[in-house]
């Protein structure tokens, strides 16, 4: 009685750049019968386009989409309990979405697949919405995982820095925790940041580098001494959100540190405009 | 009077497998004219061979490859600013390795390639010593760096877990900090660990995500709460380290969590077997 198993594949393809996509990316994309596309608004019009492109690069036969609504997401709760639940509740009726694709969509022994930005196991829900509704038992599948290039490594390889100093710690965080404080000695990754936190770190010392829609046509970069630099971050996002009607930024900070090469102000960047390291 | 600039490119490819190289660094490294290869003992062997395997296997004309031997380098000094004055001493003495190959096997307006394993951005020396070399001002070069899948994001893939929990930061240490302490409320992902500092956190009631030699036919998984699997970590390793004359790993340690699914013994891993999660 018991059916072939469903198999689902977990992609990475890179923070936005499609050359971003590894060879075992492209070999698995290529093993799915289904692709799944969750998401909402101009963000999803946005990298649902980007996926598609990839897609159509990579894929010689036609394949098949098959596109969902996010659910409605309670984004008012910055508290952490409340907003840790908040995103659970999301979670959970997104896993709903993704148990009725999976269920619906996906014959026995056939394979369907969620291409993620970035990486799969940072900051992405695909993961943690299947081992909810593996729990529920209502629908049998296999998963495998393909890593990708994630954000904070597109992020240091545009900056042409490291995430960390030598023999110390890299601390990544979520914005609204990096509000709360942060470990004392380490880098700071920022990620997730929809108010500008790095603001409140003006005045501290803090070199940043930062980066919006990396490896894209719209990508924007700006390096400099926080102090210097991050009125004019914050004129850029707001510019770029207008323009796209959504923004992925992230962010690297560094305290005592006087720029690359020790000076403290490298062409093209200390003025805080928007150029990229490689001009 | 000014000479054609040379090229440096900075290739990430990957934590060991193949697969994980992206199309940009295949890219990149046929636009090379030379690679440089520094290292030492087994593991230069080992890592050597990895590398030439994936020239052979995605340029397909000859090409050049400039070999170097590693300095010796002080790993006696523990303590922390003993500790990076050594490797800042290391550096230096690599540096001047790196400037002769660059100025010498490097003609003006060739292209010179580091294929760096992981992500170039993560506990990795070559930007650094870039860095270093420019500052000397004896030989002109630009450089480009090309990301690539880290091993932690390739350990998390293979575990098929995230590294963050829902809005929750994710603190990457070496394991000599972690000896000293880590923040509270966080993943831990410990990197260059060669004295298996995760023993001195069993009681704490932690889960732990191990891997060794990630993504290559050698590769060794262990998945479970610490207290349970730390012995075996340990002999594992040891045999391991034995049988290759060197060792790479990578874990992943969360404190209060049941496991995948909220289940305490997953299939296959509690027990502290050393299969893969897929196996």
């Amino acid at each position: 009685m018991s059916e072939a198993p469903r198999h689902i594949l977990v992609i990475g393809i890179g923070a936005g750049d499609p050359d971003h996509l590894t060879l075992a990316a492209v070999k698995a994309m290529r093993r799915a019968d289904v692709f799944f596309v969750l998401g909402k608004g101009a963000e999803k019009d946005a990298l649902t386009r980007l996926r598609r492109d990839i897609l159509d690069e990579h894929l010689t036969g036609p394949y098949r989409v098959v596109e969902a609504d996010d659910p409605w997401r309670d984004r008012t709760q910055r508290d952490g309990g409340r907003y840790a639940s908040a995103v659970h509740d999301w979670r959970h009726r997104r896993a709903d979405i993704c148990e009725r694709l999976i269920a619906d969509e996906l014959a026995p022994g056939e394979t369907g697949a969620f291409l993620v930005w970035g990486d799969p196991s940072l900051y992405d829900s695909t993961l943690a919405i299947l081992d909810d509704i593996r729990e529920r038992d209502t629908v049998a599948f296999d998963h495998e995982v393909i890593p990708g290039v994630s954000s904070v490594s597109a992020l240091a390889a545009r900056h042409r820095t490291t995430l960390n100093r030598v023999g110390r710690p890299v601390h990544i965080t979520p914005g609204r925790r990096l509000a709360q404080g942060y470990p004392e000695d380490c880098d700071l990754v920022v990620m997730l940041d929809g108010h500008e936190t790095f603001t409140h770190l003006v005045g501290g010392g803090w070199w940043i580098h930062w980066g919006a829609y990396i490896g894209t046509p719209d990508e924007i970069l700006v390096s400099g001494p926080l102090d210097e630099v991050a009125d004019r971050i914050g004129r850029l996002r707001a510019e770029a959100r207008e323009r796209h009607g959504w923004i992925m930024d992230t962010y690297l900070l560094r305290q005592g540190w006087d720029g690359p090469q020790g000076a403290s102000r490298p062409a093209g960047s200390a003025d805080g405009s928007a150029d990229g390291p490689l001009g």
